[in-house]
């Protein structure tokens, strides 16, 4: 008994990522209370990200410029970064410890989900190494398609007159020695340094 | 550097209750991989909603027809339901234990907020009260201010020829009497019925 502009307006609320029926039905009200403030920049945003935001043709990266921002950056350093995601490009791009350029694959090497090479673009990316690109740093997960995902690059790469360098593997900044799993504890102790 | 029309989005986005930065992203990220299932279906609901969707200007319910369902059902018992939010009616819908109609108070009497009767719409309620109305049923929560309300709408109503009813209170189905705090306890046992 909501009416059906309601009922639907929560029914695709309810199917985004994090959100179910009750957080759906929350954002909704919120919405209707607060239009002016809430619903109608909300519309226009969605609006303006629908029309003018797009696949970057040479990273894979999100923008409304093409190619985007952070390829036409000149004062970013020859390197390329390998991520699974846009979200794993932003938090990069959030911790402002990297300047270098991306390439976004977009998924990983699966057997099971039935990717495949041509899938990730890497024909894209291997055309981009035309010289200029000093390293390809793979920061990809540390799971097991992850992983395959790493060692095809690396050998696919290796021909390419660039370094290819994966992201350092061990204990987390601010990460507890006793929740971690083995997996991660063997890494950082066979990785272990001099202290000091 | 997620360009000006993501960053704005996920601003938006991330002030919903519920939401924060980290969801935003991820929801718009996914809005962003799939427009034609899911951007744009969301634009087109939320702009529906938006155009067509009002308050009912009887029980100040949310619909786009005038005065609500709800309200315009002549099958509805002859009883108000009082309650706080348009979430709180929508949850007596859903559970489908109650046929009569609503009057959304769209807030409670409360000193620090500054909210008054006349900000509840009482005197619409009490104007809805024209010998029709067999019973007034608060379901207003087990708080200070909803028990302030609930007080002020018993000696309001006390005149208008209606009978005056609240929720019972007491131990929640499903509720494990160990996790129950000491006021509901006390409220349970005071109003024990007899077993079988």
């Amino acid at each position: 008994m909501m009416g059906p502009e309601i009922e639907r307006l929560v029914g695709l609320m309810a199917r985004l990522p994090g959100l179910g029926p009750r957080s759906a039905r929350r954002i909704v009200l919120r919405l209707m209370a607060e239009r002016e403030q809430r619903l109608l920049p909300l519309i226009a945003a969605l609006d303006a990200a629908c029309q003018r935001v797009a696949v970057c043709p040479t990273c894979g990266g999100l923008d409304s410029q093409q190619p985007c921002m952070i390829c036409a950056d000149a004062a970013r350093e020859p390197l390329i970064c390998v991520v699974e995601t846009v979200a794993d490009q932003w938090a990069l791009e959030r911790a402002a410890v990297y300047r270098g350029r991306y390439h976004v694959l977009g998924g990983l090497l699966s057997a099971i989900a039935g990717h495949g090479p041509e899938d990730l673009g890497i024909d894209r990316l291997v055309a981009r190494l035309d010289g200029s690109v000093r390293e390809v740093i793979l920061a990809l997960p540390a799971t097991v398609d992850g992983q395959a995902t790493a060692h095809y690059l690396t050998e696919r790469l290796a021909t390419c007159g660039v370094s290819v360098t994966r992201l350092a593997q061990g204990v987390p900044v601010g990460g507890s020695i006793e929740i971690l799993d083995e997996g991660t504890l063997a890494l950082a102790l066979s990785a272990r340094r001099a202290a000091g």
